[in-house]
């Protein structure tokens, strides 16, 4: 068991919180036993998925029960179409007609769509309850849970509705990721390695040195890179919680270009996942960065460990001129340039200000416009 | 022109505002100056209803476009169907496609629920925006647009889904008020006239001594009860944003059984207005005090003053079994208790622990029950 605490810079000290780490057999019980002894009463209302809920959900709301809790449980169908206005009105109303109240607790037993929504919930049911985060998905785990960004979608982009609401907890299951496939744990060490090469070169090292047990999912591996991932978005997220100072904005690394290939490859018969999206998103900006910089390029040492790992590497067949209109100035943003992630050397990341004309200009140099 | 600051507590400075009353013609441009002044750049969404629309929307519109400013303007159905998520969501799709992003400011033009729905709408698109009240009712003047609380409406309950999300600035342009029928300016004064019992027997003994003036709208006076009442409001909100010390409930006087006699008289033709219902309900809360503390009853002398702006005094007629069932636990807070606010004397307010059985006792003493 590893804990790492997030602590929310000049706020109340009663922000900040835990994560921890379990890649023993019976962590529901030791989860179950560290909320009750941090928020001993109140009402139980679990968010989770059609999948998660047959494999995971019983052990959860059991070990609860078994403390006294009452436990209510809502199930929303699989996939990113939950993030909208109209569930979380649905679990609003679930949860009121339940008789929650003010003291009452979210548990987001899920991935990011569970967290993000469940969070959401939990930010508006009463004007603002309790939530802890119960990631299942190792993408979850090393990234979403932690950081307190909640979110819906709107027919006019992702995201573009939520809250900064922070969780009191995060208790990642390392044994719940046992269940998930080669595919999803690539996918979510995607999102490792982007951590290792803005902020920790050691952490990169030891991906290098170990990507075909983190492609098995050794569990021990598997907890450290958790751990790891998590002192990162923890220590990032105490600094910028609301994304202002621009130490937040770091972890875009890979996703300008990775959300256009990812939006893209939706009319694809197989999709990206995220994670495979975000991996060719930094390959694109490592190309991008020693075009900017002149320094040697990330890019050949970043295809390696992808591909060491599991994640595709097949940047330039799907760089087009089509793809490349995905990327777009910031909806959130506004304003002419990207905020643009250049990582120096691993380990060493900064913000550049960049048009899209520029970065199409350097990926698609050869190719007709 | 009169200034009362909100110092929110223990929390960074610049969530601290300012509101301004203003009784002289032109406050639109006076507005335009001062949000420019302290909000100088980014994109303005007004949200506003029909009739407020017709009467308001331009000058104040055209005060923010002769500063240069971009205006886009939305208008919702008017009354409190507009409170529900689903128009939450068109607003934030409205801006979105507008494409307003992150630095831009929501205007709320209109009384409680346009406060409400836009204040929580700002507190949810991007994950959050700031914004702005410009209250154009006595009621949201005196109340409503102070202190933070945005909420919307879920099928179960009013107000069940909300935000706590202060305002950049309060700008109340008591001119504005010359358009309320003589109904919606007596609804206000109930609320000035809480605000009096609970902490201001100075407020309560001008009330009192200028009663006709008052129910007429006499613009200087008009002017010195919102600035009165939102000092009050200013003061409990600084100390207590999210409720949770017990000073904001003292706001919740006489709403406990006006809450029950508000909604039971949806069913008649001619529905209570909230003050009027907040007015009857004081004069229940002066009863049950007096029954409980057996101190002399504040009741004739809230209701010589309820009669003389014009307010409905008819309690006893309103009184019974079935009404009196509306009065339960408050759904947010759970518990077996209400926490009862209880006046000793005018200015002097404080809670008390009371069941909806010994409410209706003291209520219903005589009557069949």
């Amino acid at each position: 068991m590893k804990r790492v605490d997030v602590a929310i810079a000049s706020e109340d000290a009663d922000r900040s919180y835990p994560i921890f780490v379990d890649e023993e057999p019976g962590a529901a019980d030791r989860f179950a036993a560290e909320l009750c002894t941090r928020i001993p009463e109140g009402r139980i209302g679990i968010v989770t998925d059609d999948t998660v809920s047959k494999l995971h959900l019983g052990r959860f709301a059991d070990a609860l029960r078994a403390r006294n809790r009452r436990v209510t449980a809502v199930v929303v169908p699989d996939g990113e179409g939950s993030k909208s206005l109209m569930r979380a009105e649905e679990l609003c109303e679930s949860f009121a007609r339940e008789g929650l109240d003010r003291k009452a607790l979210i548990v987001a037993l899920g991935g990011g769509v569970v967290g993000d929504l469940a969070g959401f919930v939990a930010s508006i049911f009463l004007r603002g309850v309790a939530y802890v985060q119960v990631p299942t998905t190792l993408l979850a785990q090393v990234d979403s849970s932690v950081g307190g960004k909640t979110g819906v979608n709107l027919p006019a982009g992702k995201n573009l509705v939520g809250t900064f609401w922070q969780p009191r907890l995060v208790y990642a299951d390392v044994t719940a990721l046992q269940t998930l496939s080669d595919r999803d744990r690539a996918a979510g060490l995607a999102e490792v390695i982007k951590h290792a090469l803005i902020a920790d070169a050691g952490l990169l090292a030891l991906l290098e040195q170990n990507a075909a047990a983190a492609q098995k999912g050794d569990p021990e591996l598997i907890a450290e890179l958790v751990a790891r991932s998590c002192t990162l978005k923890a220590f990032v997220v105490g600094t910028d919680e609301r994304e202002t100072t621009g130490a937040r904005a770091l972890l875009n690394f890979g996703h300008t270009v990775g959300h256009a290939l990812e939006s893209a490859s939706h009319a694809e018969r197989n999709p990206l996942r995220h994670g495979e999206a975000v991996g060719l998103g930094m390959l694109a900006a490592a190309r991008i960065a020693a075009a900017e910089t002149g320094r040697p390029s990330l890019e050949p040492r970043i295809r390696a460990l992808l591909d060491a790992v599991g994640l595709p590497t097949d940047l330039d067949d799907r760089l087009s001129p089509g793809t490349l209109s995905r990327v777009a100035v910031d909806k959130k943003r506004g304003g002419e340039h990207i905020s643009f992630v250049v990582v120096d050397e691993p380990g060493r990341a900064r913000l550049v200000p960049l048009t899209p004309a520029r970065i199409h200009e350097i990926l698609l140099g050869g190719k007709a416009r």
